[in-house]
C-alpha cells in the first residue's frame, strides 16, 4: 500500500472504533448521568493510537481486524479512565483536554471518579465477551496482561512514580521507568495483545514488545517536544504547561536538540525490532512516523 | 456444627483471606507507597463478610474452600477499592473508617485514588489466575459476572444514583434500587460464584441470587439501624451521620420500627430461598443471623 492507501485504512480503522464505543456504553443499564460521563470523555476524540496499534499488528499478523475490535475498545476505554483520573483536581487539575472542558469540569469530581471507575471495570467484560474464535485460555492471558500493563505493575505505578517525580530532578532512567510505566506499558500491550491472538512465537513477542516500548517512549518524547513547539489548537492544552509545571521531560535533561536526537533513535530502534519479526511491517512503520512527526 | 464450631470455622477462613492479602500485594512490582497504599486499606480490617459467604457457600457445596481463596481475595480488594474512593473529599469525605484514618488522610488524595483503581485493577488478575480446577470458560464468566457486579451495572451505578438521590426524599424503591446495586449486587456476586465454581444448576444460582439479594438488602437495613442503636467504638465512625447528612436510610423512610420488622422479612425470606437450593445450610444460616444482629 502507498502512504494515502495506508492512512485511508488507518482512517477506517479509527472510524470502526469510534462506532463500536458509544455502543457499548448504550446496552449497559446504568444511571443516565453515568452513562454521558463515560460518553463524553470517550467521545472526545484523540488519535486512536493503542487501537491503531492492536488492529494493525492483527493486520500485520494477516488475521481478521474484526476479531480484535472489543479488546482494542477496551484499551481505549482504560486510556480514557487513566486521562479522566489525571485531570482531577488532586492529580494534574487540568480543566482543558483535547480542547474541550475536562470530565470532572462538566460533571463534577464524584461522577468523574465514578466514571473512570466504570470504564475501567468494563474494559474487562470487553476482553471475556470477546470473539470467540480467540479461545478461553487465550482471553485470561489477555486479562492478565492487561492487569500487569494498566495496574500497579503498570501505568497506575507509573502515575505513582510521576507524582512522586514532582519538584525532583530526575535521571534519564528515572524519567524512563515513568515514561515506560505511565504509558508505554499500554501501549506495548495493544500491540502484545494483537500477537497474542494471533498465536505468534515467544520470541515474536519478545521483539515486538522491544518495537513496542521503543515507540512507546518516542511518543513520549514527541510529546514532550510538542509542549514547546506545539501550537494550543494542536495540541488542545496550553503550549508550556510542562515548564510552568516544573515537570521532567526529555527536552529539560536532554535539551531540545538532545530530545529530537533521543526520539529518532527510539524510532530507529523500534524498527530494527520490528524487522525482525517476520511480519507484513508496512503499516506498523508508517505509524512509527506518525509517533515521530505528529502534530497533536 | 454447633454455633461454636461455625464461629471457629468462620474465624479460620477468615485468618486464611486476611493471611492471604498481603501476600498478593507483596509479590507486586511497584512503588513502595501505592504499595503500602493499597494494604493500609486492605488490612483495615472488618467483617470479611464477603469472603466468609464465598467461602461458606463453597463449603455448602462440598467444595475445597482453598479453590475460592483468590476470588474471595479479588472481591475483598473490590470492596476495599470502593471504601477508599467512597471516603474520598468530593464524595462522602469521611475522615474515619473502622476506626482509623481514612487511605486519602493518610497518603494523599491522589495516592488514595490510584489505590482504589490499583486494587480494582489487580482484582482481575486474581480472577484470571485462580486455582485451574476451575475451567478457563467458568473463570471468563466470573470475570463478566463481577464486572456486573461492580461496574456500572453494579457497586459503581449505585453509588451514582445515591449522589444523585441527596437531598432528595426516596421511595423505597429507589432506596431498593441504590442498596441492590450499591452493596447488593456484589454481596450476591460472593455467592453466586461460588455457586458457578461448584458447577451449580442455572434454578439452583438463582435461588442463590434472591437468597442473596435479600441477605445484602438486610445487611444494609442493619447498617442503617446500627448508625442510630450502634457505639462509635463498635461501628469505627460517629453514631448519627447519617441523620446529620441527610441520608435516605430505612428508618428515615419506615421508622425505626419498621426498618426492624423489614430486616427480619429480608432475613426470611433469605432463608426461604436459602433452604430451597439443596445445599447444606448450616453455616450460610448462621451467617443471616450475625448479619441481623452484628452490633458493627
Amino acid at each position: 500500500m502507498n502512504g494515502k492507501e495506508i492512512a485511508h485504512y488507518l482512517s477506517e480503522q479509527k472510524q470502526k472504533v469510534e462506532q463500536a464505543l458509544p455502543l457499548y456504553i448504550e446496552r449497559l443499564q446504568a444511571p443516565k448521568v453515568l452513562k454521558e460521563a463515560m460518553n463524553y470523555s470517550l467521545e472526545a476524540g484523540g488519535k486512536r493510537i493503542r487501537p491503531l496499534l492492536l488492529l494493525s499488528t492483527l493486520k500485520a499478523f494477516k488475521q481478521d481486524e474484526e476479531m480484535g475490535i472489543s479488546v482494542a475498545c477496551a484499551i481505549e476505554m482504560i486510556h480514557t479512565y487513566s486521562l479522566i483520573h489525571d485531570d482531577l483536581p488532586s492529580m494534574d487539575n487540568d480543566h482543558l483536554r483535547r480542547g474541550k472542558p475536562t470530565n470532572h469540569v462538566v460533571f463534577g469530581e464524584a461522577n468523574a471518579i465514578l466514571a473512570g471507575d466504570a470504564l475501567l471495570t468494563y474494559s474487562f467484560q470487553l476482553i471475556s465477551e470477546m470473539d470467540n474464535r480467540v479461545p478461553a485460555t487465550t482471553k485470561l492471558a489477555l486479562i492478565t496482561e492487561l492487569v500487569k500493563a494498566a495496574g500497579a505493575e503498570g501505568m497506575v505505578g507509573g502515575q505513582v512514580a510521576d507524582i512522586e517525580g514532582e519538584g525532583v530532578v530526575l535521571s534519564l532512567t528515572e524519567l524512563e521507568y515513568i515514561h515506560n510505566h505511565k504509558t508505554g506499558k499500554l501501549l506495548a500491550y495493544s500491540i502484545l495483545a494483537a500477537g497474542m491472538m494471533s498465536n505468534a512465537s515467544k520470541e515474536q513477542l519478545q521483539k515486538l514488545e522491544q518495537f513496542a516500548l521503543h515507540l512507546g517512549l518516542a511518543f513520549q518524547i514527541r510529546d514532550d517536544i510538542l509542549d514547546i513547539e506545539g501550537t494550543e489548537e494542536a495540541i488542545g492544552k496550553p503550549v508550556g504547561s510542562d515548564t510552568i509545571n516544573e515537570k521532567n521531560t526529555y527536552p529539560s535533561l536532554l535539551t531540545l536538540e538532545g530530545a529530537k536526537d533521543k526520539l529518532a533513535s527510539h524510532i530507529h530502534e523500534a524498527k530494527k525490532n520490528l524487522y525482525s519479526v517476520g511480519i507484513d511491517t508496512e503499516i506498523l512503520e508508517y505509524l512509527c512516523d506518525l509517533v515521530a512527526s505528529r502534530k497533536n
